[in-house]
Parts: structure tokens; sequence; C-alpha cells
């Protein structure tokens, strides 16, 4: 015998990466909206279930199953990077987005790389990038899950003022002199923005600055090449107004800009299918590391996408989408100029696209998970919202607390307008 | 105007887990095994196409897809740790692997956690356990993804005497004495064992062995725990012999063995649907992390899945699947007997269930990637293995080079035949 199973248990001790990224709000609040359908979401991140492609996967899928070898294939390891198929089907989406040709986007098919959602890609691309104690400059507000990324992997956010045409370029600069006058420029890995309809502000990055900040970051890349990693979740959601080319393509390298892009707002979250194009100095670096954690995402999945687009399906049905999402919106900027007349101080952000309606508060009022009209909204008027504070970087001076991100991707037109009723009753509750 | 882009690029500083998870093999052999058909893959862990369940899976989408209520949920985001209907039909399969009921296994449903493959899981925990510097024990020779996962992390792999038997307890009680000694013994996070037909030796843990190391573990967790991770992916793929109860059935406390299972090899790896079983003091950082990394892996899948395990139709699978192996197993030894006899100083293993063939030559043949016998065999010859010498952990003393990987999981019977005859003129050709 070795010893005794009656020894009393040993702690655990876990690494510092996993302390990195304990107690972040997207499970908790992921969870809220799946198990607490009584409760009115204006807080999940969930899509409209109606407007989930279930007749078009499904005749996708008896196409990919329906043929032996196909399917074989399909139900088979795939590449690291994903099916070759897809990709190219993707580049030539994305060069649509762009109104340019894919022979004209300079890009080679080993720099797209499928993930599971763009999540596992910003995570890729976080780890590959930043090391414990690195800087990411971003946007403020900004999108909190990758604010957990940057902290998942122990570096640090820095807020740079943001107005309605996205992160300002005066201030980035200025920024980055302060860094490199502090001997501190060599921490700064990366630039986070989300170009359109930014979660959640809704504010989109104008033509002018995408090329700017590109400049920046070029200018500023002095003994390390500082990235810009550019989320275009939003891209294709865009209810009014004329789309803007990418910051990618303000990039004439190809080798600054890191895009990512999803098929889960547009199409369906369930089937995890998100990609990102890579420069071709990060390619290697991103597939080792996926190749370490799952060796490639699901080949059947990738299979009933690229089945989708080559069919011609997808087009038509983000025309749909978008048209439902913008009667959406409508209906809450609606509910909210109608609940919330008279009420001083309150604003809120008419977003041209995306998901979010930024509200805020005047500034006495805290909107945290541990304010009072938190408590009130959740437990007695029975809705929920995103507390504003989660939005913000780690270096963001003073961080707002009175503000709210309002998201009209689950409720539908009515339960949109019953919500603002409860969320106006719990507010004047509190002022 | 912020600077010119004609400024040249600076260059890219990749973080230092980038560069600890380059260069690893797994990649190029994966993707030996999909670009080179005219080339004999005993290389590849590819399965076996023909056992792919084609018609299964496009009865099982049917059916999801067929209900607008069940194909909404399955496209819709889920929890980060899985589908809780999937969850609930593992725990009943692994109750049915144990010969025990699920009350009596004790494990509740959260400690249920799907991911993409287990080799996601493999490296979640990994993540959340391993420090750079920390210490994994492993068999040798031992699975190289893994060795390679845990040098991800920045940690290293010591390798522990293993035999027929699979790992030696009293080796690895020495080890644990001596890094006690040494004052190391907070170094050491994980003891990784594959428990049935380890890739690439073949061997199975034998069920006294169980227990002693479960023991080990305990006894000389002091400060922190020592956890056991139990790769139970080749579980299902046994072809003689009687099964075991797993390393987990041997942890009293349930708080020691961590567990990690698959549909990969006996169903679709292209589904990507894995999972484990965690202690519960590792649960929430291991979601923890996933949530940083995806949010969770994809709906449909799991729901498909389900669906499969449901209808009853995974066991009588599993059933052809192994008929299938067990065949190939049998020509791939017959070939080697037939084609190897004669030759001095040339063993192998034959093993009970898997998908391998460890195989050794006279130590003076080296069979790396550079050497001549892997050249003459992958050029001229046209056939493939994985060097034994990727098998070997960071602390392995001299690490042996005369051995080689035979997998029999791709080709037919005819194929494995042929392909051990042009190994056969290849070492021939170098000895």
């Amino acid at each position: 015998m070795f010893g005794s199973t009656e020894t009393p248990l040993a702690p655990v001790r876990h690494s510092r990466r996993a302390d990195w990224a304990a107690g972040q709000a997207i499970s908790y609040l992921m969870r809220q909206g799946v198990e607490n359908p009584q409760c009115l979401s204006l807080a999940a991140g969930l899509v409209d279930a109606t407007t989930l492609p279930v007749e078009t996967v499904r005749r996708a899928a008896e196409i990919v199953l329906s043929d032996q070898a196909w399917g074989r294939h399909a139900l088979q390891y795939g590449h690291t990077s994903g099916a070759e198929r897809l990709r190219k089907s993707l580049l030539a989406h994305f060069a649509a987005l762009e109104g340019r040709s894919v022979d004209d986007l300079g890009i080679e098919l080993d720099q797209v790389i499928l993930t599971n959602g763009s999540q596992q890609f910003l995570s890729l691309v976080a780890q590959v990038l930043l090391d414990p104690g690195d800087l990411c400059l971003v946007a403020s507000p900004t999108y909190f899950v990758f604010l957990g990324t940057v902290a998942g992997v122990g570096a640090q956010s820095v807020c740079i003022e943001t107005d309605e045409s996205g992160m300002q370029p005066e201030a980035l600069d200025a920024k980055l002199a302060e860094l490199n006058a502090a001997g501190e420029l060599n921490r700064v890995k990366l630039i986070y923005l989300v170009s359109d309809f930014e979660n959640p502000s809704g504010y989109s990055l104008s033509a002018e600055r995408r090329r700017q900040i590109v400049e920046i970051a070029n200018k500023w890349s002095r003994e390390q090449r500082i990235h810009i990693l550019e989320d275009a979740a939003y891209r294709e959601l865009r209810y009014d107004g004329d789309p803007s080319p990418s910051v990618r393509s303000c990039d004439a390298t190809g080798e600054s800009v890191i895009y990512a892009g999803t098929f889960s707002k547009s199409f369906s979250p369930g089937l995890r299918v998100g990609f990102g194009i890579a420069p071709n100095g990060l390619v290697e670096a991103i597939c080792a590391r996926k190749g370490n954690e799952d060796f490639g995402s699901a080949h059947l999945n990738q299979q009933i996408v690229a089945t989708v687009l080559e069919e011609g399906w997808y087009v038509p049905h983000t025309n749909v989408v978008r048209m439902g999402y913008r009667t959406k919106r409508d209906a809450l900027l609606a509910a909210l100029d109608r609940e919330f007349a008279g009420l001083d101080g309150v604003t809120w952000v008419r977003p041209d696209g995306g998901l979010y309606v930024w509200m805020s508060l005047p500034e006495r009022i805290d909107t945290g998970f541990e304010s009072s009209l938190f408590e009130r909204a959740s437990k007695i008027e029975q809705v929920m919202y995103v507390p504003g504070e989660l939005c913000y970087g780690d270096e963001s001076g003073t961080r707002p607390r009175h503000q709210m991100r309002l998201s009209f991707g689950v409720l539908d037109p009515h339960s949109l307008s019953e919500a603002v009723a409860r969320l106006a009753r719990a507010v004047r509750g509190v002022m």
C-alpha cells in the first residue's frame, strides 16, 4: 500500500491564469438569459429565436449527409484552420462586403481561420500576442466579454476616449505618446475595435477614423508591431445608412489589422462558426495555439455553413434578419421615448445597427449588480439589463457607474415595450 | 495625418505562450494524413472513414431540425458547460461503462462539462492547473499531443517508467519522493494517464495500479492537491479481455481524478463532442476558462449526440466500430508477423484495443523525422509512421529514438498489409 485514501484532502491550487479568468460576468448573464424566462431580459446577448434558420440548416445538413462520401468527409477530422471549402466561400463573401473582388483583396486562403464563434478567434489572438502585464487599448465603453478575455491572459485594458464616431484618434495618439514617454510603449501589443455598432454603445467608427487609427498604430509600431484587432460581429446588422469598408481594408500591407467575423449574429450561434483573417505574420502562431486547444472546430458545421453560402441562402436570410431587428430597435426606441419622457438627465443612443441601445442615467444613479436600481429592476419589476460599468477597461480613470446596455436581441416588440415600462418604473423608483 | 503607412513594418512579437505552442508535430502529421492520399499512412490519428455514422447523424439531425422549437433551441447559444440533456445521457452512459447506477456514482450534473472533443477538455485542465515551470508526470511513452499541451502552457512533463501494465506505481512513488527531497514537490500539479490502450504503446493500466496510483497521488498531496487526469479516449475500443472500472471510480472522494472522454474515436470526430467529469473543486475554474475561450461548444452537435444516445443508436454503432477495428488490428499484426520475420531486434506490442501498435527497432536505428529511415519510408516507399521519440516527455533521461507508432485507424486491411510490406522494405534498407 502506498498510503491511505483517508488522508484529508490537500487544497486545490489553480494556475494564475485560472485566477485571471475567474468571476467574469458573461456566464452569469448568459445563464440568466437562458434560465429566467419569467424575467424580461434586456441583458441577454442571445439572438432572436424567431430569426434562427431551422429549415435552412435542415436542408443544408440533408444535402451534406445524404451523400455518403461528403457525409464521411464532414464527420471526419478537418484541418486545424478549418474546411477549405468554407474558407473560400467566406473570402468571396468578405470581398462582396468590401465591394471588391477576391483577387483585389490580396488575402491568401491560409490567412482565413475558422473558429468556435468569433470569440475563440478573439481569445486566440489575445493568447498569441498578450503576455501578463501587456496592454490592450480599447474604446470606452467596449465589449465587456473581450475585457474578460484580456484579463484572462493577465493583460490590462486601457480605455481610450470615444464618441459617437468611435474611438478618438487624437486620444489614441496622445495615450501612445504618453506611454512612450513613460518608457511603456513596448507593453502595448493590441488595439481592439468593434468597428460597426459597438457593443454596448452602438457607435460605429467613421471611415476617416478607420484610416487614421491604422496610421497611428503603424506610427507607434517602433520596436514591435502594434496590431489592431477589428471585431466585425455586427457588420451585417445595419438598418440605416451606408456601410464603410472595414478597418482591415485601410491596412495597405495587410500585416497590421486582424479581422474577426462570425455567423452567430446573422445566422446561428448554435453552430459556433466564426472566423478570422490574420496577417501572414500571425497565421502560424494562431493555428499552433488552436492545435493545442482543439485541433480544429466542428467540421460538420463548417460544411453546413459552406452549403448555405454556396446555395445562395445566406444573404436573403440576413435581409430577413435585418428587417426583424430593425422593427425591434424601433419598438425599443419608441418605448424609451414614451416611458422615459420627462425624466431629466436620462439619455440614450439611437444606433444604426447592432443589437444594443446604450442608456445613461444621471450620474448619481448607480446601475451596478449591487445597486438598488439593479435589485429593484431584477427582483421587483422583473427586468434585466447589463450594468454599464462592466464595459470599461482596467485603466479607465473614474469608471462611470450610471449607464446600462439594453439589448433588443431576444424580446419581441411587445415584450420590449413592456420591459421598458418596467425599467422606467424601476428608474423612477430610485430617482 | 498621424503618420505614414510607408514606414517599414516593425517586427511581430508573439507572447511567450505562442512560442511555447509553436512547432508541434500534430498539425504537420494531420495535414500529411489529409493531404497525401498516395502515401499510405500508418501515422494519421484519423478514424476509419467507413465507420463514420453518416446515416445515423442524418436521422438525428432530421429529428432535431424537423421540430421548430427544438431546432431553434439547438441553433441558439447554449450553456458554457453544454446542453443539460446530453450531460444527463452521458452520465447514464458513463455509469453503464462503470457497471454502476447513476445514483451510485455520486456525480452531479454540473461536474460534466462538454467540450470541442476531449482535446479542449485536456487543454482546459492544463490551463487551470499548470503555471509555467510546473510539472506534469506522464507515462513513458505517452500521447504526444498532450505533451504539446503541457509545453503550450510553459509546464514540463516528467516521464515515469512504464511497462505493459501501464505506469509503474513504484517508479511514480520514487519520483515524487525524489522531488519532495529536492524541495520541488510543490511544482507537481498533475499526473496524466491514458488508462486504456495508451496512445502510442497500447498498454492499459491494470486494475491494481489504478487504485495504487490514486493512493500515491493522495499521499503526496500535502500542501496542495496533485490531480490525476484520466484520458479515456480509447476506452470503448476494446477488442479482447475484460474492461476495468475507470481510475475515476477508484477515487473515493471524487476530488482527485479528472476524467476525459470523447465521441471522436467511437462515433465521429467531425462533430467535436467530447466531455470531462471534473472534481467539484475545479468545475468553476474550467467553466470560467471555457467562457473566455468560446462560451460553449456547438449546441446543435450536442443535441444530435443526445438524440443518438436517447434513441439507443450509439451502443450498437460502437459494436460495429469495434468489429471493424479488431479485424484491422489483426490484419496489421499478421502483416508484421509476415513481413518482419527474421529481422533481429524488431519487436512490437499486441494491443487489446485502441488504434495503435508500438514497434521497437534495434537501438542503433533512428526513426526520427530527420532519420534516413523516415526519409526512405516516406519518400521512396511511400509509407508514414509517427516517430517514437515524439512520445517522450521533457525530462525523460535518454530519449529513445528507435521506436515508432503504427496506427491501424485509417487504412483498410489490404492497405495495412501493403503499408507494412513497404515499411519492412524501408527498415531492411537501413539495417
